[in-house]
């Protein structure tokens, strides 16, 4: 279940102002290329309270262009293109914006000029079909490009305005920096916006969203949105006020029994951290340490625990013992425990954990064994059987674990799992 | 290289039928989350010969959705869509197809011992939402999805048909390669198409497409994509053609220049492998096997290594040793070794991977050593310097490389060159 629940933008039955992006170029139709300019757009017109209800991307078809934009300029009051404003045939947007607002294009000589000068800057000669860039749609005020030859435009529409933006990112993000922005700044209300964040572990997205949704769904404002991978979920509240205090007690007023609801299932509450980071963190704190002894997860622990710049500060090191003959050389695991009970054992868990603790001198340290599959198990440990092991000062754990599914998931969940269980030790939980 | 190189589609002019593609999702708006399905939706379509037109995102909102895939098929041919199959509120796609269509959804009793047995499988309750997903528009023939809850649907329209497919881009994927590439190619024209790939390593995207942009440019079938990812690189020709005789002609007369520029940085012409796939192959059809002894890369390698099935024919174990005293302790690396070279250092590589593979009995052994920065690093040995030590029956050879890059590459990058230098050891290159 990999789909969330609520834009982030404010919530559309508001009828705040809404906003299209039409990325232009038939590159961006090949199975390589993805439109990546409508990501920092988004980002700054959420801030300034205005939500994207739908992204294109179009080819460098004239008509086909138009009509697009057409249908956009009619529902939504900011219609944002990039790309196609280059000098060569294949550049259609001016023709095409013009085409769908019922305008004409009109050479603009004082646009002419800064290109003449652009060109005698850096020095190359300027090609006659670079002249196509200093057409405006009529009526159009110019947005100055100075990365590049094509000036942005910007027309005012029906409902709102309409912008041409050039497609190379560096060109496009600081036109939306610097010329879209601060219009749209001058003409929107002034908003305050807060975000209140759960990072959880522990549950599914669909348990999740039993649990929670019947809190959240009662409120468009804030609007919520819930991401996930595997094993791990991200809750945001986004709340959107005239003023700090009102939007602080709306996220107090819907975060607070979804942080009741979640407990101690929530890692974190600050936006950017991972799981990693929050165990690090703990065990730097307490100036403990952590080791790993891994066969089905085969190093993938350490590797999430080294994710980070600092973490010798408490990761000492890591065994991978894929054999029963290394489990026994190098964890000392006794042959006999593993002729009666299986690698795949809570014996074995625990007796790797404490080894790796032991040989290591960490504060703690972390086993896992399992089956990964797709072959092996046995009718009591099936194919996603995962036990894992959990050493502290005082004791060592074992947890067992049963996922139905493939080999890449089974791994990336037992990972997960056994941080997890780091984590609710470390904070005795 | 930000810019693909062709497409792999018949040119519009030709009107072979076209497809548009609908990702559906609120979270696809923020400034966060991109739609990647679409990309390798593009490339199995392109392989029959046919154009997507346009892409759109939309959110969860039914009327809009309903709005769009309306217009769509109107005028392509096909039309996917994406996501919003899920079992909450927020999943309108069913609901959107029908309304746009001018049908109903009927409940499929089929469908639901489908999800009913799927959940006993997995072992888990069946919440009373999933039954939403077992609703089919009138007339569509259901998908089956093993990956997922929600089967996919398929309806004819006037043009050609509208598929509904999962979000999720694993499910997704698999309901695309095994359910809709079959019934487009039975439905379509019959063509020939041939694919040649080149998996490659050791080279970057633009080195690559400065040596063989040269010869596959002058072609437009077969059509070549060059797709990459971080040390990795794919190239693909197709070849679209009447007979078999001449697309396999076609594949040799542009492939053939390709692959002998490429040489031996081709580490396979099989489109699925992997290095790690490849690696393991190679040990295990000479009986060898394989321990790794990690520092900067934290158990990546062992990770890559252990990946798929069956590595426990040849992965032996691996060490993770993040501190100087972990690497004296469990490796042995002598104390004055590490004080007089620093641990970041080719003596200590070298004595990394001969105690790993003394230590395992493994025929080889990897380790690394390095800079992954943000912090650390010296003059002669700045952040992203790393050190991969290779232990061979006969010797061991340590390679320094140095990387301009964040810590997360350095890390990936690290790992890739460790397994193209086992790579190429086997193989005596």
């Amino acid at each position: 279940m990999e789909h969330p629940h609520r834009a982030g933008g404010p919530a559309e039955g508001e009828r705040s102002p809404v906003a299209e992006i039409i990325a232009i170029g038939s590159e961006l139709l090949t199975p390589q290329r993805l439109d990546t300019n409508s990501l920092f757009l988004t980002s700054q017109l959420n801030a300034l309270g205005v939500a994207v209800t739908a992204k294109h991307v179009v080819g460098d078809d004239r008509a086909r262009l138009a009509s697009a934009i057409q249908t956009a300029v009619e529902r939504s009051e900011y219609v944002f293109l990039s790309g196609g404003l280059g000098p060569t045939e294949d550049d259609v947007t001016r023709e095409a914006a013009a085409a769908a607002l019922g305008r004409t294009l009109e050479f603009s000589a004082a646009q002419e000029q800064i290109l003449i000068q652009r060109f005698a800057q850096i020095r190359r000669p300027m090609a006659e079909n670079n002249r196509r860039q200093v057409y405006l749609v009529a009526g159009a005020e110019a947005l100055p490009n100075p990365h590049g030859t094509a000036p942005g435009q910007v027309c005012r529409t029906v409902r709102g305005a309409l912008f041409l933006l050039p497609g190379p990112p560096r060109e496009f993000k600081a036109m939306v920096a610097d010329q879209v922005v601060p219009r749209l700044r001058a003409e929107l209300p002034p908003r305050v916006i807060r975000v209140r964040s759960f990072r959880v572990t522990g549950m599914g997205e669909s348990q999740l969203d039993a649990l929670i949704a019947p809190v959240y769904s009662k409120y468009q404002n804030p609007s919520t949105t819930v991401l996930s991978s595997l094993g791990d979920l991200w809750v945001n509240l986004y709340a959107q006020c005239d003023t700090e205090a009102e939007a602080e007690a709306l996220l107090r007023e819907v975060g607070d029994p979804i942080a009741e609801l979640l407990g101690d299932r929530v890692y974190s509450t600050c936006a950017d951290d991972t799981l990693e980071l929050v165990v690090g963190r703990l065990l730097r704190e307490r100036k403990a340490t952590v080791a790993t002894a891994e066969s089905c997860t085969g190093g993938l622990v350490a590797a999430r625990l080294t994710e980070y710049a600092g973490s010798s500060d408490f990761f000492v090191a890591s065994f991978v013992t894929y054999s029963d003959a290394q489990k026994q050389s190098l964890l000392g695991v006794p042959r006999e425990m593993i002729a009666q009970h299986t690698a795949v054992s809570e014996p074995v868990a625990k007796a790797m954990c404490v080894a790796a603790q032991q040989k290591t001198g960490a504060t703690y340290a972390l086993s896992t064994t399992g089956y990964a599959g797709p072959e092996g198990g046995t009718e009591e440990n099936p194919v996603g059987t995962v036990f894992i092991g959990l050493a502290t000062p005082s004791a060592a754990h074992v947890t067992k674990l049963i996922y139905g599914m493939d080999r890449a998931r089974i791994r990336t969940l037992a990972v997960q799992t056994a941080l997890d269980l780091l984590r609710r030790e470390l904070l005795a939980l």
